[in-house]
């Protein structure tokens, strides 16, 4: 028996007459197995799906996974599985294509990944535990030392409460540091503002959260001005809303206070396997929201030499934005 | 001036009559200018080499690189820079290729991976700066609790220690899930023996250790001979030799006291930039070693359904064998 979310991407397939899908990509296995390959895996995805995966994988892979698993043996058994027009992921490497598919007729599409944009109740309460996580996680945190010690406290609180890895390399930019928005983390001291964006990982599954903790009155100016931003941006959220148009409320706000050139990035993302995927909320962006997508919604300003301020949090998209972050605004030293 | 490193690659470029490389890997364009983008960033190897970065690198990178920075604005600026023969990573992926380089002639080169394979004394201080963090963070470590609290401790040590974070997925595998070689860490207490698999990460360079924690009878056998085999493995090292030999030889140690079936990865992986890079160390491996290579030699015996050893060291081939690995190799609860 196919679950659901198979039969759902085997009908994409057939509509855009693919004969079979082949993904290569770990959180797109993960998505359509619930087996998170550790090293190189392949799925084909046909009427009978089979999970290839190296030895080193077999033993979790045949626990877990939703679709039959085969050890990995050679690109031979992968090709003697496919015929006809193969379905590939945009993301699927030059190299591994003429290595496996040179003879093969093939397509790029992202059947798996529109998919997984239109988020389950599990999948929501994964990304929510993950939340959770990180949010406990920060509450515990002293805001003293360097910024490094800062990062390996938080870190640490999130590896006890359960998350299997930061779901993408913490930031905790403190003084000039933070109008760089993916500023590495240094062994230097704290001082003020301090950008922190981190976020937990839980059953596969991310969150994402940015605060600024701010002491001067300028620092607390800027603040105010991506929290209007941020504030009017989610209110804007709603099925059928442009994904542009969310970007170009927040951008307004901040270009009003005439802070526009400094705000030098997108408005939010699409959150869950991945940390970044569809849809974009960006100036660009051709996306259109729908109930079930969850996305963040992260203005910042950035005064380039001296600070900067963002400010992010996590909606669900149901009916109008449902915010899934709960942890207060303004944290404090 | 370009330095020897961007003149090398040029030179391989030129043997390969391309007219330009595109790189968008991080870890190659962190090799060759110095700075590890965040995010998407193209490095254009030429006569005058130019990395695009995004704007919220920019700042970092033009403090950091060792090539012009340019802000990356449209995938037309880049396709400008480019014309002839380019030469491309096997790891872009085909929905970059069909965006950036329909019109173009391509060409897959390893070039820069190439370049990679051999270190200079500089590099080599990275990995046994990494090492010496790796090192001293698991001396302090309480083992004790679980899975999950032992990989925390580590983590948060080798983090205030300076590592960036850790160089791949941190394996703690205690009690049966060390039969699992690539075992995700639980939240289960932790039972003997305790494989321990991890790396910090220093100026951009990776460590990799492996210890196994052993307490039983039987466990002590199994140990004793992965270290037999690491060990005759590590005395076969030298330039000249074949990459394969060293596996053949950890290999038939394993063999002759009857595991060989129970040996289910390859024995090691060149180290750097990345965790895992060339050479290979594996029956199939093709690679000859030589002078200025890092490898890791990490043999293991796997007995399904009981438990697992491995242990694992970096070595420098330096004329013979030179290992960079200083911690002992048995540690105790």
């Amino acid at each position: 028996m196919l679950n659901t979310k198979i039969t759902g991407i085997l009908n994409g397939m057939r509509q855009k007459n693919l004969d079979s899908i082949i993904a290569l990509k770990p959180e797109n296995i993960s998505y359509v197995t619930d087996f998170k390959p550790s090293s190189f895996s392949v799925l084909i995805l046909k009427d009978e799906p089979i999970l290839f995966t190296s030895k080193l994988d077999i033993e979790d892979a045949s626990e877990v996974s939703s679709v039959q698993v085969e050890a990995f043996i050679s690109m031979d058994d992968i090709k003697k599985k496919l015929s006809g027009i193969v379905g590939i992921e945009s993301s699927m490497t030059v190299g591994t294509h003429k290595k496996l598919l040179n003879n093969f007729k093939t397509e790029i599409t992202d059947v798996i990944e529109i998919s997984r944009i239109i988020k389950s109740k599990e999948e929501v309460e994964n990304i929510k535990a993950a939340l959770q996580i990180a949010e406990s996680s920060i509450m515990e945190v002293e805001f003293s030392g360097t910024e490094n010690e800062v990062a390996a406290q938080l870190e640490y609180n999130m590896r006890v409460r359960g998350s299997s890895k930061p779901s993408f390399e913490t930031i905790v930019a403190s003084g000039k540091r933070s109008s760089i928005p993916h500023a590495q983390v240094t062994t230097k001291p704290l001082e003020s503002p301090v950008v922190i964006d981190w976020g937990a990982v839980y059953n596969n599954y991310s969150s994402d959260t940015t605060r600024t903790i701010v002491e001067t009155e300028k620092q607390e100016e800027i603040f105010q001005i991506v929290l209007e931003a941020q504030e009017q941006a989610i209110k804007s959220i709603k099925p059928g809303v442009k994904a542009s148009y969310v970007d170009k409320v927040a951008r307004d706000v901040i270009t009003e206070y005439g802070y526009g050139d400094s705000y030098i990035h997108s408005t939010g993302h699409g959150l869950g396997i991945e940390v970044h995927e569809e849809p974009s909320l960006s100036t660009k962006s051709e996306d259109i929201l729908k109930n079930g997508m969850v996305v963040t919604v992260e203005p910042g300003i950035y005064l380039e030499g001296e600070f900067g301020v963002r400010t992010e949090d996590v909606v669900l998209i149901d009916n109008g934005a449902k915010v899934l972050t709960k942890i207060k605004k303004k944290l404090s030293f």
